[in-house]
């Protein structure tokens, strides 16, 4: 009777290891799904923070640029305006009114240069300096033994700048 | 012995069932955990996705403004100037030397308006003009009846404005 006892149990248990082994291993499928869902998922939230970042990052560098040389295509436009300007005030003339009407544009130039100055704008400087072909164009090479080799010796047309950006190099004679 | 029998087995059974549940139990609670959790990564990831397009939407109209608005800063230190070489161009002078001096003037004056205009900087019209409070300034109100009621008679300073952007309001005297 033991014996058949014991034979009526391990069917038995046979029967429901099974039954549990199955909901066992069903679960843990899902489970390991859901596991690999999930890590995907923080992944896609990883990658898109890191990216949300960078695009920060960069707009900001972008605005920054931006507003430095934001003034540069009114300067370019101007530029030609005021070489203009310095030739027509070098033209002498004569008697006290026309004097005074030319000292009048004078003072016009001197704040058209002044609004320019506030915004960044300056001249390359170019006589006596040392050739530098980021900010002098050169139009001639000439001879010059009062100047050391590669020195500037002449400006033919003045150049401007825009905080650290060349807007018109420089024309000049430079020393060989 | 059947109803022995019967009994060892159910408490075998009782034994195992309670193991097998348990082991649902817990694995049901990871399961509910995990799909808790990956929803809240999904809506953080949504939420993020959300946000970033928000920002880049923002910053795209900030350049455009920035873009538009770019020579606003300048052209508003140049006004000032531009007040100055109109007030000097309108002296009178004699003599051809003087006077070729001062059309040489006029055209270094029309240069730089032209600059400005192409950059958008435009006159505000203002005489005979309805007067407008955005472009405006009323100095004086007068009494003409060669206008119409809430006309600009007089324009006493130019104003100016950037594309649609009031830089300065025209100074005006207006008709009652």
């Amino acid at each position: 009777m033991e014996e058949n006892k014991q034979e009526i149990i391990d069917e038995k248990d046979e029967a429901q290891n099974e039954e549990s082994e199955q909901m066992v291993v069903e679960e843990t499928d899902e489970l390991e799904q859901l596991r690999q869902e999930k890590e995907e998922i923080n992944n896609r939230l990883l990658r898109l923070q890191a990216d949300y970042d960078n695009f920060r990052r960069r707009t900001q560098k972008e605005k920054e640029a931006d507003r430095k040389y934001r003034s540069q295509s009114l300067v370019e436009e101007l530029i030609p305006a005021l070489d203009n300007f310095e030739r027509a005030l070098q033209v002498e003339v004569d008697g006290d009114a026309a004097k005074n009407f030319a000292d009048g544009m004078k003072m016009v130039y001197d704040q058209f240069k002044a609004a320019l100055e506030k915004e960044g704008v300056e001249e390359i400087p170019a006589k006596g300096e040392e050739f530098d072909p980021h900010m002098h164009q050169a139009i001639m090479q000439v001879e010059d033994e009062n100047y050391e080799s590669n020195i500037v010796v002449e400006e033919l047309q003045k150049g401007y700048r825009l905080k650290d950006r060349v807007i018109r190099p420089s024309m000049v004679k430079v020393n060989q």
